[in-house]
């Protein structure tokens, strides 16, 4: 991706410090300032600028695709230490900058918070990162059509190729099984720790009555997957609509799929929606 | 329009040019100009400019974020005096500015109307205002998913935690159960008044065949939870299509929601929503 | 209206001849330079530029809105001579201008067609304003939420006060009844005249398999009905989807709401919808 | 339309070349510069630069339009040489230039690769080149609302004029049932071959769990049918939602519009979408 290649190259980040990029100037930032953890788990170090890049093109991109709104929140496992994992600071998604990430141990405590405020729901990245050492990104999101699965019996299963990581369909996690009646939000380790486990292997897992938790070997691979489930999730509601007979996605067909190297890893989707939300970015 | 008194006053005028901020520009006049009650009832004051911004910023975005189009009106109480509340002259919400804000006794009579046209239904909110001491403000809106509820003998109830403010469900208020055939609009004190009794201690009340009423105790709170509404409605929809069991939200999760402070007073997404429209504005 | 009161001032109107406005220079010369008829039936004269203005600004409302896409179109009866329309020639409507505006009789015959192309189906326009004196505009569109209703034996009726002006529910005709198997479009009077006789006094008439035409007294009313005519039919779809029993408008509800003044000429989102697309084009 | 006359007049050549046209520039070059084949099949020469020119709009347009998104894809046959075609490299339909456009053989051979990646799926064009000399243009889509009647036994079918070009409905071309279990990509001749044959004299065959290809005699077509296709099946959809009894469209009217000359070659709406997305491109 072009801007990977800018960070590399000493004239074309000068470029970047005259431009207006707030994005750029935070990633150097904390690129070079070492963070000192004061009272929380110790730092892993600097993570790679180009991860919080991707990070807050994420956090842009889902809230420029309809995933996410004011609310729900994307992270990435620490690229320097597993026990480790990014996340903004509590903030509506479509405004978060290099200069809003947090770093957190997997039992959601943060290394350094700085005084601000915090996700309450952090716990639902850290359960998973500590349950799934495969897993170096989690989005938890509300979007539109999967809530209608989050609530009903029906499956929530891919109708087409672009969802075949979802396999035979996703499972459900409903808060209450272990918990009881709460406010419906995954804001401690005791809640959060069931959801990994209806989780699995999977890669999503439906919450009733709240949202979805997407996870994803790399950013691209969360990002995409949160947006195809959404798309997804549309149109099998629609094909269920017609009325007819719904022919879902073989199972040894999105097997197939996922062996073939996952829509090659979702470059040429992010290059377009980095590309736009750089765009508006700087 | 706010272009014809800011001409009028060069020291406005200055601002305006110095910094973009029509809409402080706008406020700051109201705060600074003492208003005089002409044949209508005594103002209160003026108001606080931050209430004022709210309320402009309210009627932007909940035109932007499609909750009301040329039609429909947001207003706040106000904060000297709880027998007044400030709303605009009649004006598509998409237009309004600190200018065209007027202020009403619980009786729906303007304080000094400046010969300008005023919304007919403004006594949907007076009526609420006299009814509901905790209400601060109102939101009247035809949004799309909630008018199918309005003339269904299907409630609209919470089926994720995001509208937990709706606990069981929402009333219906039917214009035609105390005034009989009427051109539909709730356009005299004799007809909101039934309104508010329907309304009673909800959040809430969906008025057959028109739109809603929705309540809060402050601007936030109505404008997010008019949304939320919203989304709540096309999402019920859905789950209904899917053809399955549909699970909802239980009142006591929903009454715990509430009692853990209600998404943390919508600040998150109030921060997005007003930089947005700030931005359009400025 | 802002622009109104421009013209009455020659300093902001010479604003416009400086600015590149199209619109108002298009709209200025047509009042200016007499057309002369060649072939074709004689012209009225010089059409109010207001006039014109609004119909190049309705062109642009209800491309920008949703109701037209490449296709369709919107007239208005000229205001010195009712056996005279004025629509533009064959475009895209969001693209129209004042110098696009044709003028043509009754007969669907321009006065001078400047060697351009014509839409096929002004016949619909012509035989409207031959059948109905009290109409002023039509627009003939093919908006989404329509078009079912256009082909299922399920009546477009109004699930709330905005659509009033449907009354009962809308007609439906069927160019097959009399004309038989065609192309489908009503591009001849012999197809046109039939369709004015199922819209009889009706504001709007369905068009199986095809679209609409809406008509009002002003370029407002066709406009506005359009507009929500499209989205009471999304709400009226919703509202059966959901499974319980629908309410709808009673007549004498909607008779009411049409003899109180139907929505005050729709001045209110007028305003709106004129600034946003005049915005756009200056 | 302005641009092509632009391109062959040297005035307005050079105001390209002064204005950041990434588009015609890219165009001119190929135009100019005579492709060397190495490995591959022999190029057919420079295409014509309005050819390129139509292929990168509709490449745009299809994605501002919402039919295509980070995948699928649009090509055009050759205009000196019906054995070749012309197709992006692997990128986002949306930020396709002229200088992305390669040259394949009906093998799907490249003609000079210039070590770019390359659509895993161009054999669907190829294919389709091979078995109909009627096509000049193909495009390949995920559109969202016709992925529902690629996995249902509802056909999908005409309700109106605009999709007369599906006659008595679409052919649904199953993969599996020559290929057996795969990842559902159509990367291979073998794959491909069955998909024509089931396209056989449609303009367009479902694909299933997939999506859709689409064809026509020239790009305006191939573009104008994906958006109308799209529309229809939503439109479908709804009618059939609507719970009544459909009338789609009699095979003989539809017949009779594509005998009229297909909504006159879409130039209509051809000329407003290719302005808009030219507009955003310079």
């Amino acid at each position: 991706m072009r801007h990977d290649r800018q960070c590399n190259d000493p004239i074309t980040r000068k470029r970047f410090f005259n431009a207006p990029s707030l994005l750029l100037a935070g990633a150097l930032v904390i690129a070079a300032v070492p963070v000192i953890a004061q009272e929380g788990p110790r730092s892993a170090g600097s993570a790679d600028p180009e991860l919080i890049e991707n990070l807050v093109a994420a956090n842009r991109i889902l809230a420029a695709y309809g995933v996410l709104d004011g609310f729900g929140h994307v992270s990435v496992r620490h690229n320097l230490d597993p026990d480790r994992f990014l996340i903004s600071r509590s903030l509506a998604p479509e405004l978060v900058t290099a200069d809003d990430i947090l770093e957190y141990d997997l039992n959601g405590d943060a290394v350094d918070l700085q005084g601000r405020a915090q996700y309450s729901e952090r716990y639902i990245h850290a359960a998973i990162y500590k349950a799934r050492p495969d897993v170096h990104a989690v989005v938890h999101n509300h979007s539109p059509s999967i809530i209608p699965f989050s609530v009903s019996d029906v499956k929530l299963r891919p109708v087409y190729h672009m969802a075949a990581f979802m396999k035979d369909g996703l499972p459900v996690f409903d808060v209450r099984a272990e918990s009881g009646i709460t406010d419906m939000l995954v804001s401690s380790p005791d809640r959060a720790a069931p959801l990994a486990v209806v989780l699995a292997d999977s890669n999503a897992v439906l919450m009733r009555g709240h949202g979805i938790a997407v996870v994803g070997p790399t950013v691209l691979h969360a990002v995409a997957r949160s947006v195809y489930t959404e798309i997804n999730a549309a149109r099998q509601l629609d094909a269920i609509r017609l009325g007819g007979e719904v022919t879902y996605l073989d199972p040894l067909e999105a097997q197939a799929m996922l062996d073939g190297g996952e829509h090659r890893g979702y470059t040429r989707p992010w290059e377009l929606w980095k590309r736009n939300v750089m765009r508006d970015l700087r």
